[in-house]
């Protein structure tokens, strides 16, 4: 019998649940896989708190974005992929009706991916999420060219690595955050130009210096809060700040002043902008895959726990002690 | 002898002083100008209160972007228009160096414009300022379609005036709002689809049912503030609102939420980013020419005052009771 991860009620790690329950057969449009890895992300921290875009849970509740292993079972209307079929999932759908964290999972055919064979399975696990929410800013809304820097914040997420990769493969200027020193040979070694370790650096010196006083053209922020005044005073003349989660959890000023001075743009942006749209998605899967297959993208991998030991999991993610993505074991 | 409006110091429509100058002749790219007209703005109510974006003035200081008249002195390298010809100005200068407001203005040469035969001169000072800006916004940056819906803040100010007729001369559909119901019948007049009287309406209600759900596409705003959060309510999925002023005067919160549910685009924009970059400004210049010729912009024009009652022309335009552009007659 399939073993689930859900929760009953909104609260911290302890509430996740491994719970068994009946197998069911996919709907028509639907796919079942064997889960052998899941890949962690901060979404579903948010969303067990009660405090995500998705809020109109029935409890109990299954949880997870991410998990790869092989087809089980699929839809009677299902073409895209066969029983046996190495995939993995693409974040487009509501963690309430198909959360992923388990042994089976049951998805919608249209959020089941092929991945390249040169990755491991727990790579497998670590690369739609962090990889489409990179390229829809970077490449299919930001347009970032050669000649651009790209500031990235708390960039040790497994996000901000994907980010710095994307940047690289670009071939533009990095600049990545990061509070400790830690965590900064890390985001050397993936390939950050630059790298500013913000308890010990005065970031808007650095920001000035490395840009040469023009600021940054693109910028890549999951904080918010107080912090989108610095990042605007940071940012250069037509720049676009995209900022796409709510990490500082405080409420954020808009910076009014400097953004009618320097004609800012200042997008919300959550990777279902690009999940939602199937011809973007089409564009941004097939850069992903390629770059991933030629080795220009690699997932940066940090621990990896059982599936019995969700809630440590999720205790670590919330530890900020990560570097890159948590990965989940399964069987 | 001209005469030229100063202040010496920053303050309400008293500080403004028509003096008596010598008259210099222009640098050698600068245009010295008969003015016959001038056209009043927002910004330099702002400007006199020093909470300009330019708040850098050496006393006494000089005040006004838009004049029209007749070229009366060119500078040795200006080759773009020639002594007696008919023109008008484009505000993208220092108003404390180059402010227009008298019967002589010396401006560079790339602010001067030539204007369609068919305006009157008063005509002709009452269209860079307010066609440049809607034009930037809303074609420029914002690339309207036909399909979309335009919401218009603060719609019957010149600017205002401007964006609804560039939104039927794009074919799409405006809504512009205002605060009472005097200003409503001008702004039908003007072309718009649909007029929201805030006093006497639900703003977000008619919004929300003109746009048959869907929230406006382009939102074109001059308010911020609160307001803002009310905007992110009424807009569109990856609408784009351009906050081009500051009126409410009040700290605008960023509507974080909406803006990463929506994909919403919050952009400051002020006309500087069209008339500080050549190509920008041809295209829009080109633009705005053919359209006045050929009578689809035509400027709405509020009242006129002498120049001797510029501080009472400010009050006036403090008051908010104007109906498109204040002109002042200079002779």
């Amino acid at each position: 019998m399939p073993r689930v991860v859900r929760f009953h009620k909104f609260g911290g790690p302890e509430v996740l649940k491994l719970e068994t329950l009946d197998v069911r057969a996919p709907g028509e449009d639907e796919v079942r896989i064997k889960v052998q890895a899941l890949g962690l992300n901060r979404a579903e921290i948010v969303f067990r708190e009660g405090k995500y875009l998705e809020r109109d849970v029935d409890f109990p509740s299954q949880i997870g974005y991410e998990a790869s292993g092989i087809v089980e079972a699929i839809g009677s209307k299902v073409s895209s992929c066969k029983v046996g079929d190495k995939v993995s999932t693409v974040p487009s759908f509501s963690m309430a009706k198909y959360g992923v964290y388990g042994d089976t999972a049951i998805v919608p055919a249209s959020a089941v991916a092929h991945y390249p064979d040169n990755l491991s399975i727990f790579e497998a696990t670590a690369i739609w999420m962090q990889y489409l929410t990179a390229y829809g800013a970077l490449i299919e809304f930001g347009q970032t060219k050669t000649t651009d820097h790209v500031l990235i914040t708390a960039a040790s997420s497994s996000v901000g690595f994907a980010a710095i990769q994307t940047v690289k493969e670009i071939g533009a200027t990095s600049i990545a955050t990061t509070r400790s020193a830690e965590k900064k040979q890390a985001l050397l070694d993936a390939g950050a130009d630059h790298v500013i370790v913000t308890d010990e650096e005065d970031l808007e010196r650095r920001v000035h210096q490395i840009t040469g006083g023009r600021g940054s053209r693109i910028i890549f922020d999951p904080i918010a809060g107080t912090f989108l005044k610095d990042l605007a005073d940071m940012a250069a003349p037509e720049a676009t700040i995209f900022v796409y989660g709510a990490l500082s959890m405080t409420s954020t000023p808009f910076p009014l002043m400097m953004a009618l001075k320097k004609g800012l743009v200042i997008r919300g942006y959550t990777l279902f902008q690009i999940t939602g749209n199937p011809e973007r998605l089409a564009r941004a899967k097939k850069y992903v895959f390629d770059r991933l297959q030629s080795g220009k993208l690699k997932p940066v991998l940090d621990k990896t726990f059982r599936l019995e030991e969700i809630a440590d999991a999720h205790r670590h993610m919330q530890s900020n002690q990560q570097i890159g993505k948590i990965i989940v074991s399964v069987n």
